[in-house]
């Protein structure tokens, strides 16, 4: 074995070892059950750490290409499965591969597993606290949903006809008016963007973004090969119509945006600034996705939504109850053109056939009892509480190192250092002492000064606990 | 206007004008909110009928590009959707423009469209009657639903853990032994289908299937531009194996089947052929997925499934209850080799986070308090006083022009003509009596000799009436 990694590659010493390894099984150097040298001979051989090796073995491991037996070393897999597995989402892998985003999708991966552990504080979360899940009052309520059997075969391609009635009156309060058949359901917001990805875009079109964006934390997009493009509001000198202009392509695009409670800033856009958007868009022949899953949790009034100052059809609008009652009832919709839902309808037919009769029957029965606009008005005031104890903790030690916006309603609180220190190794530091955060390179990867605060998930004391422990890891950054 | 069709195009007369229609507006030379000629002007530059330009129309009425205004004519449409939609699944619109599937995609539309029509008698449906959804026991089952915040958050990517183990317990009467690490939960068995096209295979994979499938009938696989091959297992001068090698491609392939009451047969697969497949698809490296949604409602007893006699981690194996409890619940599974699990699950995030916690834990709670085995005993059993019924009605009218083996199970007949008359002149014939058959050429589209027969849906007074009027519409057809 003479290989040896190049360092002067623009692929990491990691990456190169397991793309040597995937290179000897899919040649056939190294069929079915070989058994690899151990990890001691690799390392020496290829002049490298010990632990590099360990990494990239277990990397392979993960993805099934080889699997270790207990106390007798590391073995090719046996089955066919890895034939197939290894050419998967070559546009996925290209994407994670290129240096910039690898530390974000890493981080990413990490913030999955970790959220799973017990005993971690998680300050970072964009999910409600299991304390502010009525899960009683869901139970009870059960009894009270209405199933037919027609409600309970299979469903039309937009969903529930009682459940889009109910939510074209609810949309009224927010000034949409949307008949039943502009409207279809999903299995939640991350769902809809899927579909417009699958259903509306080809490959290589533009979607664009305000930096930072809770985009570029999930993938719907990137993984089917399109063009993110993010804009920079706060940019005097290149203001965001030239900015569209000159970065549009010539294929498709379409404009992402959650105007009210930002995710992850949690800032809230003006009226003029909501018109000014419509209005470029509009020039432009861009259509607007409004991702409005946080709205119900504004503390005070909010400026009307993009989607009922639309009057052409413009805006594709995103709700959902994920934020506001229950992430597993997996229910969201999209309102928009009649001909658009149309499409996205057709497309969820072919991938899942509709969603849960049963989520939608409940959707239904707390929309049309009133039971979910009372929870929501309670749910507001809780997080209130929440905000108001995490700002407090702020106020007294974070003065000095951070600024920060007084929380307008929903979960987050935008968190800017004085100094660029919010790097992978602060977040990994972190993780060691059980502390979760969400930095802000993931939303932005050129970003170091901020970290996505949470009062939605943590207790009290894990909150006041947390945030200690975060104050100290960056006062020893900054000394 | 000087463009008329061309006649001897491979294109139908009605895609050439969609494309002549499409193109005006995409060349900006009819721009947004251009009145169109009147049907009658456009039918005679054309020189076609008038019918067939109200089919063109329609068509681009219903993908968003022309809207219709009652009494006021035909405009090109006022929004910037259209730019979008009228690009999308290249290859969808390749593949169902081509010829041969042309009649397949429309009949299959045309399905879809009646089967939300009352009214109408379905004779081929694949979904149980709401008579045999139960409907109230799921009801007053609601009340005992275990649900705790935990279970009603977020879910683990591969779903909920104790309805993973209850299916890992359920699994083994199938011979099945799988630990819940190596189940996953998906909405569905389409959706099973879907996430191995996004997650397992690249374009251009060969997907094996028996003629005729079930398969051509949805198009999880082929919308991802997967090449689908049907093989024959009735050659007896080109056996299966023989026929795999010569069609096995230079890309990624697997066998998908239906061993036990295949779709649309019916038929049940015995361990013999079992064993051989398994064989020959090892010897190949080709993986299998077993697609075991019927097993449950086999009339008497079947052989072990494929994945129970897998040793190598070869089969991918589906489970679901849509056939069985209610296809509204959207809960299927998956259950394989657990690095497939693992990326499987992985793909199911991005895709929607997860299927419903609510539809999950009814599940859960079905398997473990043995009402689901309960009451596919007893729809075991009506399903059979189902089948009686309408053999009886074969057996009385149809021994002269048909044939059919008696049912094993399951929803279906697969009735087989003297001669080759199921053709889409019968399916309109028929539709017009308002009674809906799904013909053979469905799933395979040159077979014009069977219907594939539901006693699932219709009721018995249906099915009778149903009955009749096809045996007159065949008849009329013969003489």
């Amino acid at each position: 074995m003479e290989w040896k990694p190049n360092r002067h590659s623009h692929l990491t010493i990691h990456q190169q070892i397991v793309n040597w390894i995937k290179q000897r099984i899919q040649s056939g150097e190294w069929p079915i059950h070989t058994k690899l040298p151990t990890q001691r001979k690799l390392a020496e051989a290829m002049g490298v750490n010990r632990s590099t090796i360990v990494n990239a073995i277990e990397e392979l491991v993960a993805d099934g290409i080889l699997s270790t037996r207990v106390g007798d070393g590391t073995y090719v897999s046996n089955n066919s499965w890895n034939v197939l597995i290894k050419d998967i989402h070559p546009d996925w892998e290209k994407h994670i591969s290129s240096s910039i985003y690898e530390p974000n999708f890493q981080t990413i991966q990490l913030i999955n597993e970790y959220e799973q552990r017990e005993n971690i504080i998680r300050l970072g979360t964009g999910e409600l606290s299991p304390d502010l899940l009525p899960t009683a009052v869901l139970q009870r309520s059960l009894q009270n949903v209405p199933l037919t059997a027609r409600d309970i075969g299979y469903s039309e391609p937009k969903g529930s006809r009682q459940l889009r009635h109910a939510l074209s009156r609810y949309a009224t309060k927010r000034g949409i008016h949307a008949t039943p058949d502009s409207i279809m359901i999903v299995s939640g917001a991350l769902q809809a963007l899927q579909l417009i990805s699958l259903g509306l875009l080809e490959p290589g079109s533009t979607v664009f973004q305000e930096a930072p964006s809770y985009l570029n934390s999930v993938r719907p997009f990137q993984s089917a090969g399109m063009r993110i493009v993010s804009l920079d509001k706060e940019n005097r000198d290149n203001r965001l119509p030239d900015q569209i202009i000159s970065m549009k392509g010539k294929k498709q695009s379409l404009f992402y945006t959650v105007p009210t409670l930002h995710n992850p800033t949690g800032s809230i856009m003006s009226l003029d600034e909501r018109r000014e958007l419509l209005q470029i868009c509009a020039y432009q022949q861009i259509p607007i996705i409004e991702d409005d899953v946080y709205h119900g949790l504004a503390f005070g009034k909010t400026p009307p939504s993009l989607k009922s100052l639309d009057s052409d059809g413009q805006v594709l609008y995103i709700g959902s109850m994920s934020k506001t009652l229950s992430p597993g009832l997996r229910i969201g919709w999209v309102i928009g053109p009649e001909p658009v839902i149309d499409r996205l309808a057709d497309i969820k037919m072919q991938t899942d056939y509709g969603s849960s009769a049963f989520s939608q029957q409940i959707a239904r029965h707390w929309l049309e009892s009133g039971l979910y606009e009372e929870h929501i008005d309670q749910l507001r005031e809780q997080l209130k509480r929440r905000a108001d104890f995490v700002e407090e903790i702020l106020q007294l030690r974070y003065n000095s190192i951070a600024t920060w916006n007084k929380p307008a309603g929903g979960f987050y609180i935008w968190l800017r250092l004085h100094e660029p220190l919010v790097n992978k190794a602060l977040f990994l530091k972190l993780l060691k002492q059980n502390v979760l955060i969400n930095p802000g390179y993931i939303y932005d990867a050129k970003d170091f000064y901020h970290i996505r605060l949470s009062y939605a998930y943590a207790s009290f004391e894990q909150l006041e606990t947390g945030l200690n422990i975060l104050y100290e890891a960056i006062a020893e950054g900054t000394s």
